[in-house]
């Protein structure tokens, strides 16, 4: 439940941190391709190769039927269904450019495709951590305390109700209990779990609930967007089919990920790995404009290596780089919106869980990728959620941010007449044009601490880790709900309770 | 001394941490451009107005005195000297657009200029810090042992002795004995410093030891590359003057590097910033054309912020991203070899000091800066050298390394055949095509750890920073000298004594 202040003018908020405002970001520079276009064409051609001779084994009858009535080849023994590169090519080039996902904050509402580039909250985790109670199951409550911090974070682009599972809820409703909140008490874009049809159609009424619209107006203005991996090698479980069926029925975004990392799920070399991913993508991608032809859709790219000697995922690794990299060019050249993330492989919120996003992060910003998700608080390759994280996270995606904004270049930013009046000598502290400028003249850290070893130590010698901790606290301190109206309050709330007697049994 | 080993067959080496092999590291991408020609011509001419108006105090007789004869004007009361936009273009087109300095073995001998980026240490900092003993003014044998360590990173391009003081040494000698260190210690190149003829002329007379020539062998292969900064805004001191003039007389590199903390030893504005350093930078090259036409030198960039509200400074901050981007820009304008570095502000090894760290790696990489000064080492905004800052940084920039090696596109790489080996299901981890190539399919990590969660815990869950630690003191227990003649040995053995002698007095 959202908390309030009695008195809110004398309340700190959530800027008493040095955030930079909620915005959108678009990359003014061109991504850096490390493949020319016969590499892409290689890389594509051998997909269709896949596609053609192995196919995908495709779980669920319903989807099998489908595309048998499109043309595609199915073995009925085997479950396996071939694709024909002619009916690829011409499924992948119905799905739009560019995917629109609306936030109740309108202001919020998210743009994905082109230059633009969003970043999105940790999804997946079982478990939560943070220097208070250490690692553990997490709960509701604390799930509402992650949605809490997501939605003081101004450069959160949306928050994710699977930043990890709440284990006092019953796993058949906790869906509904998730969206829920999601939805009261952020304002921004709230992805949603696709795993199997009713979770996928639960989603879908609450939005209409949340909107106040009915399916053909949420088809008109997606509200939703979810994610479906692909059980890599070359298998679409039943679940995640009908998952991603249930929302391009409705017309609402669905991402496809192949879950491709190199060297356990797909060849041990980023060339193949990038053929497995791109065939598996762009077969779930046709699939969906089987179902609904012009659905909006994102091409997921998820593809790391393993350490070899303990076939442990590694993240943010060179890598984890170049198939960045070279997803964002292959989704360019089919003209898709393109997912990746910015993930880390450390145990604890320490220097390599730093260097390790800080290379996921890169990669995605050079790479143009439009969604970088898992960018706050994903920790040990994704089985944690850390608060501490989230924290670090902002601060790395706000200097990001920071980083694509050009510089101005004029005669009032060349500073001539400051250099003149300063002359040989002296510093600039007091000079005019520092004067009228030096209160937003630079970046303004949330996280990092600038003072000199003595004053950093006088002040506890924390580290960057110990500050993120009560950073957080502070913004649940200081959090304020975003207002909803009382009457879609209830109404959700009435769904809900009527679902799970259905789900449940009264 | 080096330590030698009785028994070398037995004991574990350097190559017993997983590094990639000492290797010369191309950048195969276009830089990131973040000026439009305009722009640079902007600075450009900004630049020159200063140059041309206020010009630079310049504290050294002698250097006046060259500068006015060769046209400048000097105005002999305030020392102040106005140089003409002709003679800067045409002192700086003089300048050679590569640079290469020798190292003992040949094979580690660098060439700063076009796509090449090399990875220096640490130089400049008062104090030394590690987890054993905590932060402290260092010692001569701790130097030793940094020294030692820079040797046995593959990753470092070169080792500088002046990554600390050595406290137990005359400071008027000192430069002596450090020199002496990095020239049987490691077989890289040795940046020195130019604080004084003597220091520098110190510097040529033990490299024709040790490279067994002459001052003119020298000049033909130089194998001295000194750093000076002016002391900015707009001043030349006399040491750094005299230390250039020295090099400059005998062929070997100079760098000049303007110290343009933005809003306070230049305007509060990036561009501001960039016009005053680029002023700075191409008067001392200019500067040194005069001395010796053709010399090598190089641009050097170090501009960043401060904390406007403490006035400390910042790295690795948006601001200092985007300097260096630009400065990229002006260097190759120019046709120079550019010099940057890859400094952070924490005061302790934690996450901010990696991302710090790695938000100015990662624009150094961008902005294809030929030298990445301070690439081991820093902290503290460069007061502290940090032996585990050392182990995280090889880390960074090994993952960098990698990063620009790009992706083999071949069938053999594409891995249609493991793809239909593993077909739908299943995994790859017993696939042929994996089998070939599982050992080094992968970049080996030094420091990060993979495990998972429990078997991290079972191990101790240490930090990177505490995993740091044990890999710098095994560095230093396996490590063995590259031998030095002993002649030569002797030789500079008898020319310190002299020195000493003569600078301090029997």
């Amino acid at each position: 439940m959202p908390r309030r202040s009695s008195n809110r003018r004398n309340k700190p908020d959530a800027f008493s941190i040095p955030q930079i405002p909620f915005q959108h970001v678009e990359n003014p520079y061109p991504p850096l391709e490390i493949l020319n276009a016969e590499q892409v064409s290689s890389i594509h051609d051998t997909s269709m190769k896949v596609l053609e001779k192995v196919g995908m084994r495709i779980d669920d009858p319903q989807t099998r039927e489908l595309l048998e009535n499109a043309g595609c080849k199915v073995n009925h023994d085997t479950t396996q269904v071939l694709f024909d590169r002619g009916f690829i090519e011409q499924q992948v080039a119905k799905a739009p450019s560019t995917v629109k996902v609306r936030a109740r904050n309108d202001e919020r509402s998210l743009t994905f495709g082109g230059n633009r580039i969003n970043f999105m909250s940790v999804a997946g985790p079982a478990f939560l951590t943070d220097s208070d109670k250490g690692r553990r199951p997490g709960t509701f409550a604390e799930l509402q305390d992650a949605l809490r911090i997501l939605q003081s974070l101004n450069v959160a682009h949306g928050a994710n109700g699977g930043a990890f599972a709440s284990m006092d809820l019953h796993p058949e409703t906790r869906h509904l209990d998730t969206l829920n909140a999601c939805f009261t008490l952020t304002d921004k874009v709230a992805p949603v779990s696709l795993m199997g049809r009713t979770r996928a159609q639960d989603a879908i009424d609450m939005a209409c609930i949340m909107f106040q619209t009915d399916y053909e107006g949420l088809r008109k203005r997606p509200a939703l967007y979810g994610n479906i991996n692909t059980n890599s090698p070359l298998v679409l479980d039943r679940e995640m089919a009908q998952g991603a069926m249930t929302f391009a029925e409705h017309g609402q975004a669905v991402i496809v990920t192949p879950f491709t990392l190199s060297g356990a799920m797909s060849p041990v070399t980023i060339p193949g790995a990038l053929v497995q991913q791109n065939a598996e993508a762009l077969a779930g991608i046709s699939f969906i404009q089987t179902v609904n032809p012009g659905n909006p859709v994102m091409y997921g790219s998820f593809t790391s290596n393993v350490d070899m000697k303990s076939g442990s995922p590694a993240f943010g690794t060179p890598e984890y780089v170049k198939a960045t990299l070279a997803s964002g060019q292959l989704a360019r050249h089919y003209g898709l919106p393109i997912r990746a993330s910015a993930p880390n492989a450390s145990n604890s919120v320490d220097a390599q869980a730093a260097y390790e996003t800080q290379m996921s992060l890169w990669a995605c910003v050079m790479g143009h990728i439009n969604l970088v998700n898992h960018s706050f608080g994903w920790l040990e390759g994704g089985l944690c959620c850390s608060f501490d994280k989230m924290i670090l996270d902002a601060e790395m995606v706000q200097m990001m941010v920071e980083n694509l904004k050009p510089l101005e270049i004029n005669e009032d930013t060349l500073g001539l007449s400051a250099i003149e009046e300063v002359g040989s000598g002296g510093h600039f502290f007091g000079a005019a044009h520092t004067m009228e400028r030096y209160n937003n003249a630079f970046y303004s850290p949330i996280l990092s601490d600038w003072q000199n070893f003595e004053n950093w130590s006088d002040s506890g010698a924390q580290s960057a880790t110990e500050r993120a901790t009560k950073i957080w606290k502070h913004l649940l301190e200081v959090y304020e709900a975003p207002p909803v109206a009382p009457s879609i309050s209830k109404a959700l709330d009435t769904f809900i309770e009527r679902r799970k007697i259905e789900i449940l049994g009264a």
